[in-house]
């Protein structure tokens, strides 16, 4: 396949698609990336389908005006109500983080139910958005009929890693509550369903673990996103880069582009890029 | 002087401000309010002042657009960064949430001190965006030079009282977080300087008690504006409502007017009103 130098576009509601963007420079170390995060509006998991529909087009027409190859959509919320939307409107390939999540936690899932030897369902922490949409319900049958579903909405676990607080008391009683009902239902392995979930990623196991005794697995969507994205360009559904120049990652905010290089670093694990502020309004 | 039928108009990121609308229909019985609250870009506290500035734009318009007699903003974050901006460009009374809030303050810091006989600082807690504007340490300054104001960002409230967990082990270690550094610099009156904090006040008097081994003096924002409200009708700067018929309450949202429901009576501590939903973008 002919190889394009047009970047892979990325957005959220805020910097927490960072992680996705992470897990795509991992596994596709010469791809050029422009992530757009919508500062301005964020968080988006808490509104309703109709506004996050709404926020999700004016992001992708500032990706797509940028001539980007393929969509990622980095934000569990607006996987979940306005992938299928964003898909029918646009002439490129859409990838949300809800199917691959979904497939990777089946997977787990079902290596899970054979080590054991009894059915482990799916936990999924989420947004309110994410987990009242269920969205990932209906991407998991339709990859299994076998494996159940259970989902907790975590309002606070968004707040706790914007505010940087993923260790100590606090976010392991938070973890604590919303974990519970989780285990109760008998989930044996936990979907981080939204990207901001994967620095507590420590906090959760931890908690799992004390909660149930035993070592839980945890599904992280971003990196199952890039191994999907990896996949297309592998078969050729998205054109791979070419071997010419260093890879660029451009970054777009909609407000406060200079707070953008604090938590950049956290989400990225390395020296964060330039930034440029745009206006969606 | 003549009486006016025209509502007071109050708006706020959220639903926050619902605290104030309580406090003026206690204060002001006969009044009608129409009340936006802005449930699309909720929250503010985390935006740049540009931002912040355009939004309040936007709402001062939609509440100007509808008759209001006088606007009150009922958002901390907003009074802190915009309220100059709107005074000079609106021909009616503005009235934000900081500077009534300061007065209060200072008076129960200078009743605190001479109980006390040694001098009281005034602690704030606040959103970032509150906190970083340095409002009511200026507000403070213009009504007392001898009163120190000292502040602390607390992000995680707004998220805690949005979640609805006002008790407990979470809300009380994240209360004794923000106060711990308010408390150790001198802080002997706190201010809740942002229109959520009102719910979590018992949790805020509970934890300063606590770690100073007395009873610490809350100054309720929201309450000190409606008496500036009050004074400025008392003094005929607004008009006040004519005897004829009962009092309104409109309610503008920009996203999810259905669980509107559900929240307003937390924060109006009676029946919710009926909503509407309207467009900002």
């Amino acid at each position: 396949m002919t190889s394009s130098d047009a970047p892979l576009g990325v957005f959220d509601s805020g910097l927490g698609g960072l992680t996705v963007v992470h897990a795509l420079s991992q596994a596709l170390p010469g791809e050029h990336i422009v992530y757009l995060g919508d500062t301005a509006r964020v968080p988006y998991g808490t509104r309703s389908a109709e506004t996050v529909v709404r926020y999700a087009r004016g992001c992708a027409k500032v990706l797509t005006a940028r001539g980007v190859k393929a969509l990622v959509i980095a934000c569990n919320t607006v996987s979940a109500v306005a992938l299928e939307i964003l898909r029918a409107e646009l002439d490129l390939p859409v990838i949300g983080v809800v199917e691959p999540g979904a497939l990777a936690a089946v997977e787990v899932a079902e290596a899970e139910a054979k080590r054991r030897g009894v059915p482990v369902k799916i936990g999924v922490l989420g947004t309110q958005g994410t987990i009242l949409s269920g969205a990932y319900p209906r991407a998991v049958s339709q990859i299994s009929t076998r494996v159940e579903v259970v989902g907790q909405a975590a309002p606070l676990l968004v707040p706790l890693v914007e505010e940087g607080w993923l260790e100590g008391e606090v976010p392991e009683l938070a973890v604590q509550r919303y974990l519970e009902p989780l285990m109760a239902q008998g989930a044996g392995v936990i979907v981080l369903g939204c990207t901001h979930y994967p620095l507590l990623a420590p906090v959760i196991a931890h908690v799992a673990r004390a909660l149930t005794g035993e070592r839980v697995p945890i599904v992280d969507s971003a990196v199952a996103t890039a191994r999907e994205v990896a996949r297309l360009i592998a078969e050729g559904r998205i054109a791979p880069a070419g071997p010419s120049d260093a890879p660029r990652l451009e970054v777009l905010v909609t407000d406060r582009p200079r707070s953008f290089a604090d938590v950049a670093s956290r989400f990225l694990g390395e020296r964060a890029p330039g930034v440029e502020q745009i206006d969606l309004a």
